[in-house]
């Protein structure tokens, strides 16, 4: 399995080489704008003195891991910040590793392909635990698969690609798991702000030094390219995070740090809960015409992405290419995110033109 | 021995607790002005619809790239923009000692300690090949210390600590060096700009399959804390650097790449001409100072370190933190360098005062 971004670039490549109007529901960048007092706050740092153009603490500026901690109800010295959730996880997941205490990553399918691309990189092997059809994992089965040879245990909720919420049992099961084996539970959370279930529960509400969350202002402000995420790691792993992070990236970009620390000061909730009846539009004007094209597909409890199946219409590259040609909206293929779902076609609501895409998809299988 | 931040920051938190007032010639970050086009670029950047805010191409702004390649006379193929050069050496060392060709890496001693931390953090063990009173590296030195276990020979010119530029026949025979043991050369060139002498020859200048040349625009442009440098690769290790570095980071911080881009295309030479003037004036002050004070110094023919041995005052933390009580002037000890130069201590010229602390320095050791 290739990890995402390739072969998402190479949907996005030949969706901009077509030759006609194609709609853009590849990727997980938020189409809608960031909270003004994001830009608001790099307006001022632009116009600062030399002093803060350099170096950031290297685990982020100190108002911003308070400003984190006091949200997440952690203590500042447990968070990190990252160069976004990418960091996060690479940093997660390499610690999980270090401590010598089994190579075997359990992930779930569908996955996110990043983390199967991590667990290469650093050298661990992927366990694969498959989700229901709803997305949901059943920890009896996270269970099984466990065993003393278990590192990590990843998960993602709400989900990419499935927009499955997990339930608080299934966390804090997830967590117990982690315990029994001395492993880690890595819980990215980087959807929290898309829960539209009104069920998301973070893995922060179980206490317990197995269980490392991940996150990012990514999505929660329409920024994917600020990367700007965070850590928040039991205190006896906090120092080898911290390492490895300084000695991969030194510190984070400091621009971009400090205009989320002024966003999250001066940014009112309403800002994410417009987000979210956004995105509930746009799920049922796109589940809509999906039911009225006789496909299956999945409504999303939350994170920006609904699933199709098409009759005959396999989730290969090679269809999400001939949908681009013929219909003119581009998604991802099912096989991106595992075994699982290579009959499926994911696609992201992140385009004004949900409607019309929706009615392109309609009127292509009808 | 430590890397250098973690005693960086020991030494900046004595500094700033001390009960006077300190000179800090402690960390790399220069005191002066970034490019008016960087804050320029960055404020044309703040008001940008929703998509520039998103992921950049994971390698980098395609411009950016193009700019640096044709700065660099390189294809833009070869070029992965980088988390800093903090992220590009990682990237660089982490392809050699991938390759299984031995897991050795060769450095200097004195030493950037950032490089002996990430050999071990990526499964290495170092070698260490002293350098002469002023810094100079003999190559026949390298070619018996390297042998087929040599995965990496690191090299930085300008150096830090120690000021030396490596004359073009050292770079050459670095990179035969490399070439006769199937080894890389990494060549760390962050303080290219601050070439005082005239002599420094890139790596690049020697074409060659076994050579990676990193940098940054930390220094050049006075901007350590927006994160933008490079790796310039051999285009047969170019995949796996740019597969690493998604995985780890996914892409870099699209404001600071923005505003590199703008300060690279709208700033004139003489901005950095003002700053090496700038550094000649203070290594000129300063050592007529240590001169005076009887020390024993270096002066360097680049980067903007100056080494100091005073007569029985090792260059250990405890005689750094008794001269920010006594002297009020903070530099770092020497042994956080390597072995070679636990009698010295070294100070940036990265402080406005450096008149003062000469006087400073040379009243408390007269």
């Amino acid at each position: 399995m290739e990890y995402e971004t390739p072969l998402f670039l190479r949907v996005m490549e030949y969706a901009s080489s077509a030759d006609r109007d194609v709609i853009d529901m590849v990727s997980g960048n938020p189409d809608w704008d960031p909270p003004d007092a994001l830009r608001d706050g790099l307006r001022e740092y632009v116009d600062l003195e030399p002093a803060a153009f350099q170096y950031p603490p290297s685990d982020g500026l100190l108002e911003l891991r308070e400003e984190i901690a006091a949200r997440r109800g952690v203590e500042t010295e447990q968070v990190v910040v990252t160069h976004g959730a990418g960091e996060a996880n690479y940093l997660a997941m390499a610690r999980a590793l270090e401590r010598d205490r089994g190579e075997e990553v359990v992930l779930t399918d569908p996955v996110y392909p990043y983390y199967p691309g991590k667990t290469t990189m650093l050298g661990g092997t992927q366990t694969f635990v498959p989700t229901d059809d709803r997305g949901q994992l059943d920890p009896a089965d996270v269970r099984a698969a466990a065993s003393e040879e278990t590192a990590a245990i990843v998960a993602n909720s709400p989900n990419n690609p499935t927009g499955a919420v997990y339930p608080a049992e299934t966390i804090r099961e997830l967590v117990a798991i982690a315990e029994e084996y001395d492993a880690v539970l890595i819980s990215d959370e980087v959807y929290d702000h898309f829960d539209l279930s009104g069920t998301f529960e973070s893995a922060l509400s179980v206490d317990s030094d197995h269980r490392i969350v991940t996150n990012s202002f990514s999505k929660s402000m329409a920024i994917t390219g600020f990367r700007v995420g965070y850590v928040i790691v039991p205190p006896h792993l906090a120092d080898d995070v911290r390492s490895r992070h300084m000695l991969v990236n030194v510190a984070g970009s400091r621009p971009s740090q400090y205009a989320v620390l002024h966003a999250l000061w001066e940014t009112d909730p309403t800002y994410y809960e417009r987000k979210r009846e956004l995105l509930r539009e746009r799920v049922e004007t796109f589940t809509d015409a999906l039911e009225a094209a006789g496909a299956e597909y999945t409504t999303p409890q939350g994170s920006f992405y609904v699933m199709a199946r098409f009759d005959d219409y396999p989730g290969t590259l090679e269809n999400v290419f001939r949908l681009i040609d013929e219909a003119g909206v581009a998604g991802m293929p099912g096989e991106a995110f595992g075994d699982s779902r290579t009959e499926w076609l994911r696609f992201a609501l992140v385009s004004p033109r949900i409607e019309e895409a929706a009615r392109r998809l309609a009127d292509y299988f009808e």
